[in-house]
């Protein structure tokens, strides 16, 4: 006799990473969140999260459930880089059977439930995917050093590359510039670059509401930098939908900022995501089962 | 009675270092190179190094001369940064005496041979500065992860940059797309950034080659890149030039690239450094005394 099968769902980022257990009925039984799980960052931290919230959820379900009868689908950050999933791939789990896809892949399937659509992260990194025909095609999250266009840590360190020109007199000084000097508490382009030594993207993020402000108040600078974010979400956006067949969700912290900005064109495809990642993952998950 | 007194210049960077010794009355009496001397990155190598350089310098002189009877006047990397300046000075040294400055100041100071000028470096970063009425103005110089716009880094940054723009098709694909695929062996934009990742600034700079070759074969990227390089090098160039009155020298690596693509006005302003920063510094050290 086999045991019933089950299916959990797990979105899982570089903060927290939640679980959703469903039967093959399409019944949610328990729902949990635990910590981190960013495979890139570390594949070990990351199962122990996934069994900890999966355990959670198996335990608010009531049922006398082992996770050996349950198939594990999920979307992680990270799972972009192949290395990082062979990595995860490599560590003895206690899952019936795992599939692991990139976050954006399981936020895009949540978004459109599993139909052809398109979506674009704009929060501390940007990225965007488009799901059709069974198939992602993916643009931008290559990171701050060489990319995220548009995301919070963009903002940031365009802020403070600006402030740096401005305390040379290459541009004007702004509102932003001295909303960058005051959020530092600095008076000299030596003092701001010895605080951001070694800054990161979550680092950079942080100055992202200076800029937000600073074009609210109709910063010359600060409007600059935003327009040209926007510019380029649209272009991905617009290269992901298919000549502009696909829906496309915008998600992401900027996104209230920049969805105004959008190109006419991309504002009429918007549509709200109509579901999570967890359970974009698990309807992948029973496609394929 | 009181030993004869001597001055070493010492002109230091990250990869190598160069000492001058002369006595007061402007004779040089030997000169050596040793090993790195970036205070920055590590200050006891860059002690260990700048001795080195002078133990082999004084040696060369024929002359009973030790290093207590020797003032040693230092441009070295690293000494815009006050907290490297202070680990350096706090190590014992057997100098009678030492004046640390940065490379940049010596290398002023030795274009001009002491006189009122500006100096504007381009190589791997890039960096500026005016001396004048005993004072040093700077520009730049803050690092490719927030700046050094122009210079070599920059430069293979904004081409890594663009390629994965342009694998995006956020960008045309140029000849400039094709050759940095074709640096790094790759097809693909993860290809691309797991081959960068980590990459600081004279890793982008190694790509510098490759942005001339293609602004040489017209291509519209490349020429725009470098055009926009040699705007910021000219607004600095001005801005230090003191509506320019001041003698500018243009030194480093990018410097016969971007030279005709400055303004007329900076343009009319270039010299030939008149000297090395080793003399420069000594120099300066001799009306110190």
């Amino acid at each position: 006799m086999t045991k019933e099968a089950y299916i959990i769902g797990v979105d899982g980022g570089g903060t927290r990473c939640r679980a959703q257990l469903e039967d093959m009925h399409g019944n949610i039984l328990g729902q949990a969140e635990s910590g981190s799980a960013n495979i890139m960052t570390n594949a070990e931290q990351a199962l122990r999260s996934i069994i900890s919230a999966s355990e959670e959820a198996v335990y608010r379900a009531g049922r006398p459930i082992s996770l050996d009868q349950v198939y594990l689908g999920a979307g992680l950050a990270g799972a972009n880089i192949p290395s990082a999933v062979k990595q995860f791939h490599s560590l003895p789990n206690p899952f019936k059977a795992v599939h692991v896809m990139s976050d954006l892949h399981s936020a895009c399937l949540g978004a459109h439930n599993g139909s052809p659509g398109a979506l674009v992260i704009c929060g501390t990194g940007s990225a965007g995917t488009a799901y059709q025909n069974g198939e992602f095609f993916d643009r931008g999250g290559y990171g701050i050093a060489v990319g995220d266009n548009a995301s919070g840590a963009w903002l940031g360190l365009e802020a403070i590359k600006y402030t740096l020109l401005a305390f040379d007199g290459v541009k004007e000084k702004s509102v932003l510039f001295f909303s960058v000097c005051a959020h530092f508490n600095l008076k000299t382009a030596a003092e701001l670059t010895a605080q951001v030594k070694g800054f990161k993207g979550g680092d950079y993020g942080v100055l992202a509401p200076v800029v937000v402000d600073a074009f609210d108040k109709d910063c010359s600078i600060a409007t600059a930098l935003i327009t040209k974010g926007a510019s380029y979400l649209s272009t991905i956006a617009a290269s992901l939908s298919d000549n502009y067949r696909l829906p496309l969700s915008l998600v992401g912290g900027l996104n209230g900022i920049y969805s105004p900005l959008l190109t006419e064109q991309v504002q009429s495809l918007l549509v709200a995501p109509k579901s999570s990642p967890q359970t974009g993952v698990i309807e992948y998950m029973k496609r394929k089962l």
